[in-house]
Order: C-alpha cells, then sequence, then structure tokens
C-alpha cells in the first residue's frame, strides 16, 4: 500500500483514482469543484482541505490539470510542501516546455518526477485501460510503473523529461491528420458513387489501413462501436483534439520543426469548432468535409 | 487455358503476362518498346506485329498503360477489333472519367468490361501477389476473377463501371496523406529529442497507427523492410505518387468534393518532385520536410 | 463597319455584342437560349439559325462560351464554315491546354486567331469596360484591338497562342489567394478587438495592401461600393472564382508548378461553394473563415 | 527638448535613438552588446551601465527589443526604476498578450504606456522613414506622437493596449500570404510560357494587384528596387518573416480565429528557413515554390 495525493479529480482524475483506491493504495485528493470531491469520496479517496494539505504524507503526488499553466502553478506550490525524495507523476496532457520546467522544479525540490500523459479517454480511465506514455529517469519510471499499471494496461518510457507528452503530441498529431485523410476519401468515394463499404474493405486491408479508419471509422456502418453510428457523440471530443493539434503545433513552432499538413488539420479543427461543433466527436468533421 | 491479349508488357504488365503464362494461359502481347517485348517473349509471351494482331482469337484482353489518353486510344481500336463479347480488364491506374468512357465504348461494341487497377507495386507483379480493385458488372467480374487471381491475391469488386479506379485513388490519397502525416511526425519527434523507436513503439500500437507507419516506415530502424533502410530505392516511386494524388485531384475538381489535406499533400509532393527527387521512393518526402 | 459573327450571347456575350451594334458593327449571334437570343436581337443583333450560318459572310468571330469542351467543339465547326483568313477570337475563361488547341485548328484551316478572356465582369461587360488579356500572333491581336476598344478600355497583348488565358488565371489565382488573406486578416483582427477600421487604415497604406482590401474589402464600411456593403451579392460569384482556381490548379497540375497555397484556396472556395453559397460574392468566404 | 531612455540599441533602436539625437532630444541608452553602445554612443546617445540606470531622470522610455519575454522582463524591472508618469514606449515587434501585459504592468506603477510597432525596416529606422502601429490610451498616444514623428512619418493610432501590436501582425500575415502567392503566380506562368512582364503588366493593374507584386516584386526586372534584383539580399529577412507569421498563428491559436492560408504560409517560411535561407530576402521562396 502506498500513501499517494491525487490533485484533480474531474472526468479523468476521477475514475483513476478510485482505480487505485480498488488497489488498496490510500489516495487522499484535492479538486476545486465540489462535485468532483464528492464523487471521489464516494470512491474511497479521502478528501482534504486543499493541495497543500493532500501531499502531507504521501510518497506519489499525481497531477491530472487542464494545461501547463495550472501544472507550474501547483508543483511550485507543492514541491514546497511534499516530503523529500516524493515521486511526482503528472498525467495532464500539455506543452512540452512546461513538462519540462516542472520536472526541473522537481529535481531542484529533491524530488522524482515524471510525466505520463495518457490516451484512452474517460472509457479507458474507469476501465483502467489506459495507456501511459511516460518521460523522466529510469529510476523514476520506475517507482511510476506499478502505480500506473493499476490505472492503465500499457505504460511505456518513452525517454527523459518530457519524453511523454512529446509522443503524445506526435501521435496525435498523426491521427488528427488521419481523421481528415479519411475523410476526406469517403467524401470523394461517396461523390465518385463508391460505397463506404467498398472502400473500407480496400483500403482496411491496403495501404490506406490507419486506426481512424478501422477502428474509428467516421462513417456508420463498417465499424459498428464508432462515434459516427452514434450521431457523433464522443468519444473524444473536437476541442480536445483542437487542443492537442495546438499543442503540437506550438511545440513545433517553439523547435523549428515543419508540420504542413499538421497545421492545415489544426486549421480545419478550429473552422469545424467555431461553427458550433465543438462538443461533437472528433471524427464529426467528415460532415463539415462534406459542405453539410 | 484461355486465350488472353495482353497489351502494355512494361515494369508492371511483364510480369503479370508472365504469371499469366506460368498459369498455363495462351498470352499474345504487344508493347511499344523493343525491349519489353524481348522480356516478354523470353517469359512465354508470343509477341504480336500489333495491338490489333494481339486480340485476333482472344477471349480476354488485358490493357496495362500509362495514362487515361492511352487505354481510350487503345481500346477504341481494340473494341473493332476484338470478337464479340470479349472480356476487356484495364488495369491501368487512370482517371474514373476515362474508365467510364471507355466501359461505354466496350458496352457499345458488345463487349464485357472492368476497370481492375492493381496496388502492390512491382514486387507485387513478378509476386503475384497484386490487389486488384474492380469495377463493372458482375457478371464480368465473375469471368474476370479466375483470370486475375493467377496475378494477384485478392481480388475485390468494388461496384460498378469506374468504381475499381475510384476505390485506388481514394486509398492511394489516404495514403499519400498519412506518409506526410508520419513523416511530420517523426520530424517533430527528432526536434523534441525523441527517439524514432520510441515513437514508433507508441504510435504503433495507438491511435496514429496506420500502414504508412507500421509497414512502410519512412525512418530507418524499426521496420527493416522499408525503403528508408535503403536509401530511398523505391518502392513506389515519388512521381507515381503524385500521378495518384493528382488523379485523386481531378477526381475531386470534377465531382465537387472537397479534399484540403489531399490538395495540400499533392502540393507537397509536387515540391518534392520538383526539386529533383522524382525517381525516389515517395517516403522520401521525409527529408524534405525536415528541410535537408 | 465589320461585319461580326458573335457566338454565346449570354450575361457577358449579350451586352458585349451590343456595344459592338453600337460602334456601327453588323454583328450576327446564335446562342442556345431563346432569351439571350431575344435579348440580344432587341439590342440590335442579327440573330442566325445556328452558329455556322451565323460566320457566313463575317471577317471576324468572336466567342463567349461557359468551358474549353464547348470552344473545342464550337471552333471545330465553325473554322469549316469561315472564310478563309477569317479572325477568331474566343473571349471564354477556359483551360490553356483547350485555348492552345483550338489556335492550333484555326492555324490549320487558314484561320488567324487569339484568346482574349476577359475581367470587369457583367458590368464591365455593359460599361464597355472590359480588360482584355490577349494570346496569339502580333497580326492577329493588331486585327482585333480596334474590336475589343469597343467592348474594353484595357487591351493587353500577353504573348502567344494561350497568353491570354495564362495571363487571366495567374491574376486570378493572385485574386483568389489574396482575398482569403485579407478575411483571415480581418477575422484575426475582430479577435483581437482591432477594428475593421483600423486595420483597413493601416494595411491599405502598408505592406498588406492589395486589391482584395482596397477595392473590394470583404467587411462593410471601409469600401463603400463593395459586395460586402450589398450583403455580398454579387459582383463575382464564388462559383466563378471556384471556377478559375480550378483552371489555375489544373494548369499547375499539367505544367508541373507547384502552388501550395492556390491549392489550398481552391479547396476552401469548394467548401464555401459546398457549403451553400456558391451563389455568394467570393468575398462572403470570410463568414466561413470566422466559423459563422 | 525631452528627457529619453532608450533601451535596446540594435539595427533598429541605435539608427531610432540618432534621430532622436538629431532631433535636439536628449537620450540615455543601454544595450547588452557593446557593438551597439559604441555605435549609438558615436551618435550622441549617452550610454549608462545599466537599463535602470538610463531610466533615471527620464520622462519617456522607448524599448526595442527581440521578444516579448525580453520586454516583459525590462518593463518590470523598469517601472520600478522610473519616475511616476513616465510615458513607456515598446516599439519591438512582440505577441499581443506581453504587449497587454507591460501595459497593465506600467498602469499600475502609475506610468502611461503605448504599444508601437513599426514597419519599414533598417532603411526606414535610418531615414526616420518608418510606419509606427500604435495602441494605448489616447492620452498616452498624444504624448508619444511627437516623438514618434522624429523617427517615423505615419504614425498611426490602432486602438486600445495591444492594437498596434494586433494591427502589425495582421497586416504582416496578409503581407506574408500575398508574396506566396504571387511567387506561386509568377511560377506559373513560366510554366506556362507567359513573361515575368505580361504577368507584371496584367495583375498590377487589376484585381491580382498587390504590395508584394507592385512594389517588393520577387522577380527580377519589373520593380527595378525589388531585392529580387539583388540576388534576395534582404530587406526583410525570411527569419523575421517567420517570426511574424508566427506571432500570428499564435495569436490565432490562443484567440481562436481560424488562418488557414495563414497558417499554411507560416509552414512554407519554416520549410525555406530550414532549408538554410533564413538570412534570404522573405521574397525568395519563390524560388523554393519553383523546386530550385
Amino acid at each position: 500500500m502506498t500513501t499517494i495525493a491525487f490533485i484533480g479529480l474531474g472526468n479523468m482524475g476521477g475514475p483513476m483514482a478510485a482505480n487505485l483506491i480498488k488497489a488498496d493504495h490510500s489516495v487522499t485528493g484535492f479538486d476545486l469543484s465540489d462535485a468532483s470531491k464528492a464523487a471521489a469520496q464516494e470512491a474511497g479517496v479521502a478528501i482534504a482541505a486543499d493541495a497543500r494539505a493532500a501531499v502531507k504524507g504521501a510518497s506519489v503526488v499525481v497531477t491530472m490539470l487542464p494545461a501547463g499553466k495550472h501544472v507550474r502553478a501547483v508543483w511550485a506550490d507543492l514541491v514546497a510542501a511534499a516530503g523529500k525524495g516524493t515521486l511526482f507523476i503528472d498525467s495532464s496532457t500539455i506543452d512540452v516546455e512546461s513538462a519540462r520546467a516542472v520536472h526541473k522544479l522537481a529535481a531542484e525540490a529533491g524530488m522524482a518526477s515524471i510525466d505520463a500523459p495518457v490516451s484512452g479517454g474517460t472509457g479507458g480511465a474507469k476501465g483502467a485501460t489506459l495507456t501511459f506514455m511516460c518521460g523522466g529517469e529510469a529510476s523514476a519510471f520506475d517507482r511510476a510503473k506499478p502505480i500506473l499499471e493499476k490505472m492503465g494496461k500499457r505504460i511505456v518510457h518513452c525517454g527523459g523529461a518530457g519524453a511523454g507528452q512529446a509522443a503524445k503530441i506526435c501521435n496525435n498529431m498523426i491521427l488528427g491528420i488521419s481523421m481528415i485523410a479519411v475523410s476526406e476519401g469517403f467524401s470523394l468515394a461517396e461523390k465518385l458513387g463508391l460505397s463506404h463499404q467498398a472502400l473500407f474493405d480496400v483500403a482496411s486491408t491496403s495501404s490506406g489501413q490507419c486506426w481512424s479508419l478501422t477502428t474509428y471509422c467516421p462513417v456508420p456502418g463498417p465499424v459498428p462501436t464508432s462515434p459516427a453510428n452514434n450521431g457523433y457523440k464522443p468519444g473524444f471530443a473536437a476541442e480536445l483534439m483542437l487542443k492537442d493539434m495546438k499543442l503540437a503545433i506550438e511545440a513545433a513552432s517553439a523547435s523549428g520543426a515543419s508540420v504542413p499538413l499538421g497545421a492545415a488539420a489544426a486549421q480545419l479543427y478550429q473552422l469545424f469548432n467555431a461553427s458550433g461543433h465543438a462538443g461533437d466527436d472528433f471524427s464529426g468533421i467528415i460532415n463539415m468535409i462534406r459542405g453539410a
């Protein structure tokens, strides 16, 4: 049993903390939202008065927060309150620069740390089937792994500080582009009188195969579990895809990488969000591509 | 044993005709190039004086030609020379409009016909492992299938006239986009200090997975058989990818489909070709993305 | 007084023919539409039974038709019917390849010819203020010039066969891109709290100055005569802009030119058209850029 | 005579400070570079030991620095050192968010402030012909105007805090796109056999007209003073254009504006920079578009 502080108990953090409880860890948590705190408490999480109070006596601190600025502020506060040698794990999806900055902050305060963003969505958070992409020292990763295994089923060490965030945004940028590629393919097929199923049958076993086609198909039919069969209810909301695309574009801009299709895709998601579809599943962008 | 005429005996057509010979069909062929004719003759193909002579007595005619205008010209000539009810198979990759036009031409002359473009490249042509994407009437497809099975291992009926060409260009447009997406992903990863193998390990088992990554990886290492390990020797030359992207863009333009990433990708392949890399494998575009 | 045949008497051709009548030329015309014929007749144009009949006795033939295929068909018909040495002028906006093909056709039949597409829209056609961009031999241009001067106020000789069409599509591609550039500028300004007038005042006298901003401003206010002040009623309809962008993209594709922003702009106009705005002025694309 | 502190005496700031001296102002300056300090001293600027020392006794402080982070740091330092009511003018080109942050900082310390980025380059700085785009309160603008008039010839009040920066990046985004549009136009014209001069003659008097064409033409010939006639020696370096495009993209991303062509253009400048041309004039991008 490990004593764990969990900061950020929302749609993702709440179920993740609950899975730590199920694995017989002792978890004290904090969130700014009363509803989130109440739900976590019901799942067995002890609720602290504030974040600083939550980390008292903890040997592991997990943060799950909206953006880099929140992680920077919370870690700055908590590395001063936690005991020497505490392991800090940030599972938020944030910019690489902030991830590296908080690693540095933790190291200077004598803490171990990893960045460990996830993929798998709220379903993966509830079912403990998340993938964790981790960056940091091997020794910190080794300490974190048994904890993360209670919340996910694939724990990958991607490299040094920030490598987890880097892996996530590179992956998600490829995803964001592929989904539009597949949407354009289906849209063109429709105009040419080619059925969805025919294109699916060809491309799913050929060089056009990709996860966006074979697991998350943006037209109803070929993949019965994809959001297209459910009115494009997310799944993975377009506003979250846009957030990840922006992180990729910013990282490319700061590091001097060229990402022409990534940038074009980001703009298309921006248009899709701005036209009132921020809450739809990101695969719903096929409707915009069609001109609907 | 079927008597088959084979027009176009180049890098693709030559080995395909040879596989029909191996399957004990009688094949008479024609090509404008002496070298192609000589190679085909060595493989057992009887060489006719011209295309018209080749179709005399044939019950099946296969064409494998560079572009729509060639197919239009050759079919116009041959439907007049062939016996009533001959099955015409066009395995060229051409524009959908031309494909439909020659179907019409054949039907008016009392011939059966399918469009049957392939994927799998020269390796697939030699090894008889091509995929055939077929468009046309079911009865014509049923007649063609046993012939095509001697040259390929996957024979898909995609729909009516032109559906094979439609499926191929939709698939290849998705492919052309995904390869650049993966290239941008690796290029960004490099700038962020994330190793090729780490990104590969994450994305190949996650939502960024695609054929361009897991079968044809544009960086050396993760997939030992990909052209990246062999100095970007094709494989599938950039000029052929550009040709297919242009077919997709033209079909989209003519039919009123929007293909923003397809169009952007086509322009990037155009730039890559224009900068002296038309003969490289198309995955070599990663070097242009890097600014090399 | 010159005897002129005018084929294509629609929104553009009708008023152009009427201006030739006003200049005391003798004009016999033809159109497939009864309404167009009736309107032209009222303006003094003699109506022939068909196009062939119209060219009898004419020393100049002017065509104003929708697309390359129409011009190819009509010229093929008319060069056989016209007297040796007749001057053929095509004022349609068509693809460069077709323009060159009909020049060749005319030359082989012993005719003089120029391509002479226009800019200036229906207003320019009525007011005889069109710009003519001309391609062809200097001698043909010299013969055409006094005729064209009755329909326009700027007659430019751009070069040999097809040069007029080339100049028009290059100009209009720049225009199509600039209009979106200006629209993005205003859209970003709005989000940043910068007024339309302030951006106009800066950019109109600085390095962002362009015709799309200073003559045809896509937001109401700064340029009172622009369609933005009139509910985006054309002006120059989005579907016509899309047609011209497609001509540019096709010419680039056929000739091996890279036009990344041209292609991106064409896709945006395609999206705009497909979303129900084909009949709006092309500057209305600012609303799509805004997400409205 | 006004006592002015000038922080940042580089290629732009140095000549600007010199022009204030010529106008009989008393200027004390500071820079981190010894060479810059020496050059400024020669022009009559008194050199202080550090930035804080420079503002002692000044009623106006001008900053000309590379990026938002520098301006934030320097203003934070100087508002504490300057006398109450000092007017702070920032002529750096920085992100809108930082511009607004330093306005707030200044206001809280009881200072007046304007953001006043410039256009016109080093030539404009030397010749006192810069354009100043200003944001801030009218009273601050009124105080700044007579000072700015000694360094430029056009002083525009664009609106409240940050409006100067907003105007500059909107203008420069339009510029960055137009230059590529014109480059694509010339590149396509070349492939179609249309001369540079012919396209220039048509487009410069037609709807394709823009500053990038008529003042800063990217091919040699039509505009003798453009960098194209001088081996693409800047002028305005590609790396500075890329910097401005990035500021626009970041502002769009932060504010939720869609800038599809702006983003595409930024990526093209990124590719151009990465391929070894960061120091060339930005109009040299025509060579990349051509595939050279």
